[in-house]
């Protein structure tokens, strides 16, 4: 892959052009253009400055191979351009049109099991089909010669959502060439995929295949491998379109959209080739952890988004203007609460606040996916609202420009230890890395502290401290950049399963975790995961005593202080938390899951003990603080009204009010204070 | 299609000739000739006046392609007919003998996800096959060149519990045929499914599939009218052998057997084309709501087989004799039970009351299956319970010959608004029409009310009282019926999630229900399903309070009358139910799903108003009563005996004694109630 | 099949010259010649006498087709039996290379759904396959070119884990001539499977497919013959090797590992055909039902290995030495527990305890699986106790090595009853033979009474009582079998739902269970599954109270006596268990499933009237107790102390200490007494 280029434009530039992007993906090819027409006065009442448009329109651009229909799509784009709309243009690969698969089947997907997949949904494409790639580029080259050098283009949107998987022979032709590259002769691979068992040795290139459907589980490291090839193979393709646009027009950034933490697709290794961090985050109304999950969503993703150069950023592309359609039970969010959702990104450093779409669809598997312009239409509370909050981020903007959020916290999440530790086959299939991160993430939330979300490689020098929640699959690079930044006086707590795996998912032989053992001062001989009839506990001194569940270590401390130690079989006595001082720094080793309160208080200690400080202190609960330079976000998340501590003089931007020391937010309200200095009265 | 011949003979002429048909389905090839004679006898003990045959006789009557072995079939035919049994002879086409699939594997029907099925179960045949849609015409004019005019043959039945889908390539082939019937042009075809979405749109019929297995969501509204074309390409089967029939012998009804609510056929469509309405019908005892399920399904049946002339009527073909095998865990309906699903049948019109099967298989699929012949033979209490009932409903029938059950409340239900409705990504899949039918019919079947099922589109002229639990799906015309039925001083109480969407699946623009708000004198802006962690009541001065679930709605009233409200979050003070006078009737609209009794209040207090009256009042818990013309059937489905108020004095046919006022019903037990004129005592 | 040699070397031949067997699955291939130097020191050290090598080795022995490459594994063999260890070297045939498959993809497996597996597991072949079948062939001459008079060489071990099923062509082949092998025509076919019913009759051979996926439920004979089938085509390749072995070397064993009570092999029919059982056991630690079912299997190995000249016998070669990984929650298993399941399994006649495997995989799908030797090396509390408990066998082998378990108690168990009775469309898939089997030999375990677990044919003759939980197809010689050994005044206890189907799963006609009803003085109507809603129980004068559960059936008392009736509807008042004198012997019939406490007390009472006494008497709860011989094994599964009485005067050959009469036993701690006559003190 080539290396993306240093100096872009990036999401500082839009900004710094058009105030806080608000908008939404616009699928013109639904409707007539009367239509059209009232959308475009429609944003221009709402203050939209951004709307991503040809997202699903091969089959409108090109109905047939060859046969070209752009000129709706150019009135389209002036009509909203005179509006004072800026375009967001996609290159429209993410769903073909039916002649593709039917011209060429070989350009559809194949699952593991050897279906082939049809059309009539979206995303029904191979990602290594040759034909398929030809035809992607033909209608991005012809996008281009059109609207290459279009003023109203702001930015480029390549594909849509990238991540479904295939399993066919040309795939696996892609595999073996991936693997060519990764291992240059055969017998490196068969070291790295450990094939010396269970007599999977191969003897030529050509034997391997995908991990398809088999009669019982499939190799781990090679599941690994593919998920790494997929990853790779998909960001192939959006380099290919990325490369043609620059080409074209090297002033525009060029993006994909994100998906919060997919599964499917290493974003670390993404991110460096986008020009904007782009996200599409649908927070479950029914879930109240989605609270929580949709701010550590942000911080991930304004962790890509950082840049030395601080071009990047980071935006919500897409968000729910109500209720989702995908869902089983498609609980809405509320007016207020859909608002609340637009600054929490702000205040989390985000440069834009858009929505997939902008009219609500009447046909298509979208019709029941909320939209700015409802089925109700005009006479609606949500156009009211959506209205409104158009006009309070062009006002907000200019106070927002030039704030960034930096934090004193950094937790490490890799993608290929994710995926390596949820292979089948581990101790337990109840820990779950997404899920620890998300349970160590809830007390530095509660609590108004910020974190970066970065790679165990990350340079983690500014930091203070660094959470581990479960770093299964470490690097040599990352185990040694984990121990220096101890050495160099950093706080490191390191959470259970870590240190386990090497870069190919192999087990390390020895005590674990391996080659950390002098950091924490402890070593362990083996995972115990939980039996479910026996309860649990941790007791400290410190800490009191908490329940634990799903696992626990046999570990022994050699050198470190034992914070906790378990009590209940079969781990009675065995030390649960230990705490060492290593060179000039400090790590913690927890052999468990806790529950929430105890958790917290660990965390707490451990903060406090490093000298991280809150936001605000004494948030009460459900409420969320988070500071983007000289600004404080208070948001409620509650129903109920609130009265938040705020020590000293603000003006809340939104309300255009003076506050002091005490903050009242309604339910599902938030403020953005500034400190007043001595000038402002 | 055909459209039916206008006169044609039905059950009426049967049971008029025969009494009320009792009897069962027999496959004779399982058993010797020994049996057979056996068989013949005990048909004549118990009053057996029907029995299906040959339904699975394709391999016994054509055991290789050509070669036919029809001596067996006449034998048992005449042997049976010396014995007083009339003969519904089916034609064998359900199920095709091996050398079918193992010579033609076109014949063999192919799942979504692309797998030809196998031979060695039953149904295992694509219905668009041209070889087997052949070869079902061979044997089917063979049987009618030796049966034809046989005076034994009452009835003919065509296949057998019509059903399977396929996704083949014949199919394929089908659809667009289909398709382009419906639509004439590619570009309506375009429209009507939205295609412009997602890049969907078709440049050529050839490209059009049916809905395979896809890698996301397949379009709604392709779905839709696979469904339509599925019903209707089974019913093309049905069709070609009945026109086969007709033209053999004009003179014998000709049917086949349909099974309840069946998802997968628009019963409404095939009605026409049945000479006699035969259901299937399993309640499982191990679940107390089939109680009112069997009713409702009894009520669907007759309204199918109502017709001007009288003629087409409705029976029970298939019922348990005890328990079915194909359910997980198999409880029997008591002997008692056994008889009284009988009679609540035959209360509810059923002009016969016939059982799957004469005698239990000792091999095969089905040989757990229960049988009026069981496993343990003569010496049984099964036995000698169905050799009384046999006798009982010969010495009912002249009672019931021409008594008719009339409604002055109908249902509303539409397949294609059901399968609208439940396809995946609408606002919850916890709403399902058909579970809220049975919800309102509850209260009704309670409070001894009897319903019509009919069509949106209906002539709801004779009625009172409509109720439309969940008219997702409203054409424009049964829009204007449903205004029509209300101006002329109808009562119409309208379900949540209704009015939603036009006849091809897209929803319609504007407030809802679009097109109905004036007659409900409100209108909605979005459905809200509720969140799991709130608790929501309804509010209401005249029904009192009471939990609802699963749906909201944000209603205004706009000239309506609000009945009930809202508490509780997100829906806190918003109109619940609504009332208004619509011309020369009234309207409800009822904008979520309540708890059973509140709901009931809400029914009792529509029907109070419409002066809709129970054929009793006041009946005890899991008593059911029902009239049929000037008889009373009042049926106890508890196991312990219950005293039911009748005014008045009655002869209860069934024991033959006097009842006046009081009636003393045993547990499971039936009476039929005769009101006694002057002249009798 | 050809008939097994009727004298053959086996187990006990083993024992005498090495011991008790202790060691595991070695798989050098995975480890540097570094790592085999320190594993056979640590085997002797350990005192490690057999280790099972080659398992998966295929692809290292042959890289290439017809390349060999042996050298590696002469010099594993030859230095591990310098250190002491004796070889079982296997056959490598259980999973083949990815040249195999890729080269021949007719040599891989096929699904029901048809769906060709793939490779990168292990299993993945076709047993029909003519290629695989001659690929294994050569391979195996190869190892017996050079292997076959090893002296180190002291067991054979034929491919692994033998049960993958394949539904392909070649398979359908196969199944056809095992067919035409069982039933000559196919008429006799036509009637075994019953194909009048649903028209399945075949007109000709070719017509016969496997069971393969089709619309509906699949004929239950023809599955019921595909997994007698099934099992026979895996044990034909299993002897296809055995035989080459035995021409080689006719005086070394030839075994495979069984897999507890697996579903997809008859192991009786494969029994005979081993010289060694050899089980591969691993109980759940997480399932506290897994203590009894562990020595459940026990018995049911140690019948399987009996002979009448001894030499068969029994061993465990697989458990895990701590945790498995293949479960979602692997729980490991405590050190002191690791130590105590080999000891029940010798208190149990097994004459080997050996371990998958002996060193801890850091790559491929057993990563996870715990080994003698585990990740954490050397400095480990699991490696420090299987140093220990090796010598502690060394030292207890003289006094076990002639002591036979006997048993005065048989359950009987069939797989072809098991696969009858758990095929779709039943009375209910809440009865499972093997869940009742389970049930029944808990109050056995309990009391300290060994059973037998035998077929229905066995000759019973040296047993005082059979227990026969769920017999649901008995053939016409089993009938017999069960009626001549209570004639000759055994004791029968016949569980529900027996006595039902034939050889074919036909099930029989008349009142049930048919032929035996003269045996246990009563007769059956139906099977009536309980209904969820209600509660109901037996009332006895002799046995109390208790609940049942799911099952009881409509009995009649034909001059048995009634023990137990029925409460509840909707069986109020009818038998539930009978108990007949039937000339010498008695018969028990149990028409339900009661709770465990009741059905103890059921048992109990049977087991005292027929004079079967315990190993010891009022054990406590979770305390197992086993003679072998004059040893009597006292196991205390609990982690707290007991004290156990053990009436007389005794040494613990584990501790080399006197034991009178009160047996102090720690937690998860062992005990093997030997009664000490007049002469020691």
């Amino acid at each position: 892959m080539p290396s993306p280029r240093t100096v872009r434009p990036g999401l500082a530039e839009l900004t710094e052009r058009l105030g806080i992007l608000y908008g939404g993906d616009y699928n013109p090819e639904q409707w007539t253009p009367e239509i059209w027409a009232e959308d475009a006065r429609l944003m221009q009442d709402a203050g939209v400055n951004l709307a991503s448009v040809g997202i699903f329109s091969w089959a409108s651009l090109e109905p047939e191979p060859g046969r070209f229909t752009f000129g709706w799509l150019e009135q389209v784009i002036d009509l909203l351009a005179d509006h004072g709309v800026a375009i967001d243009l996609a290159t429209p690969t993410a769903s073909p049109p039916p002649w593709l698969g039917h011209r060429w089947p070989d350009t559809l997907p194949v699952t593991a099991e050897g279906v082939r997949l049809g059309w009539g949904s979206r995303n029904h494409y191979c990602p290594s089909s040759p034909v398929y790639r030809e035809r992607s580029r033909l209608i991005v080259a012809e996008l281009l010669r059109r609207f290459g050098d279009h003023p109203a283009v702001a930015m480029w949107h390549v594909g849509n959502e990238y991540g479904t998987p295939c399993y066919c022979d040309q795939c696996a032709v892609g595999f073996r060439g991936w693997l060519q590259a990764r291992y240059q002769d055969l017998d490196a691979l068969n070291a790295a995929w450990g094939t010396a068992f269970w007599s999977q040795r191969y003897s030529e290139w050509a034997e391997i295949i995908p991990p398809r459907q088999a009669p019982y589980l499939i190799n781990p490291s090679q599941q690994l491998d593919f998920h790494r090839f997929v990853s790779d193979l998909l960001l192939e393709g959006y380099l290919e379109q990325r490369s043609m646009i620059i080409d074209a027009n090297p002033l525009v950034p060029v993006t994909t959209n994100l998906m919060r933490f997919y599964w499917g697709a290493d974003y670390r290794t993404w991110a460096p080739h986008l020009d904007v961090i782009a996200d599409d985050v649908y927070p479950d109304p029914n879930d109240p952890r989605s609270i929580v999950e949709a701010s550590l969503t942000s911080d991930l993703m304004r962790s890509l988004g950082h840049t030395d150069d601080g071009q990047r950023g980071w935006m919500l592309l897409e968000q729910a203007a109500g209720a989702v359609n995908w869902r089983g039970h498609n609980v809405a969010k509320s007016v207020r609460r859909t608002r609340l959702e637009s600054l929490r990104a702000i205040g989390r450093g985000a440069g834009g606040s858009c929505y997939f779409q902008w009219r609500a669809s009447t046909a298509g598997t979208e019709r029941f996916h909320a939209a700015l312009v409802p089925h109700a239409g005009e006479d609606s509370d949500r156009w009211r609202a959506h209205l409104a909050h158009g006009q309070e981020l062009k006002a907000l903007s200019p106070a927002v420009q030039d704030e960034e959020v930096t934090a004193e916290v950094a937790m490490i999440f890799d993608w290929d230890s994710w995926w390596a530790a949820e292979e089948p086959a581990v101790p337990s299939n109840r820990l779950k890395p997404l899920e620890q991160l998300q349970a160590w993430y809830t007390p530095l939330w509660r609590a108004g502290v910020t974190a970066d979300i970065v790679a165990s490689t990350a340079d983690l020098s500014g930091y203070r401290v660094v959470l581990a929640p479960t770093a299964y699959l470490l690097t040599d690079d990352a185990t040694a950049n984990l121990q220096n930044f101890v050495a160099a006086g950093g706080t490191l707590v390191l959470g259970p399963f870590s240190g386990v795996a090497d870069s190919n998912g192999h087990v390390r032989r020895g005590r674990f975790p391996v080659d950390l053992t002098d950091v924490i001062g402890a070593s362990g001989e083996q995972w115990l995961p939980l039996p479910d009839a026996h309860e649990v506990v941790v007791t400290s001194e410190l800490l009191g005593d908490g329940p634990v569940r799903v696992w626990s270590e046999q570990l022994r401390a050699e050198g470190a202080e034992i914070i906790a130690t378990f009590a209940g079989w079969p781990v009675d006595g065995l030390p649960a938390v230990v705490r060492n001082d290593y060179q000039q720094g400090t790590a913690w080793y927890l052999a468990t899951l806790p529950e929430d309160a105890w958790l917290a208080q660990l965390i707490t200690a451990v903060l406090d003990e490093a000298g991280v400080r809150p936001v605000l202190a004494e948030l009460p609960d459900q409420v969320e603080a988070v500071r983007r330079g000289e600004l404080v976000f208070v948001i409620n998340h509650k129903v109920e009204d609130v009265v938040v501590t705020v020590p000293g003089r603000w003006r809340d931007l939104l309300t255009d009010t003076l506050v002091g020391d005490q903050l009242e937010l309604p339910g599902e309200d938030v403020a953005v204070l500034r400190p007043i200095d001595g000038g402002e009265e």
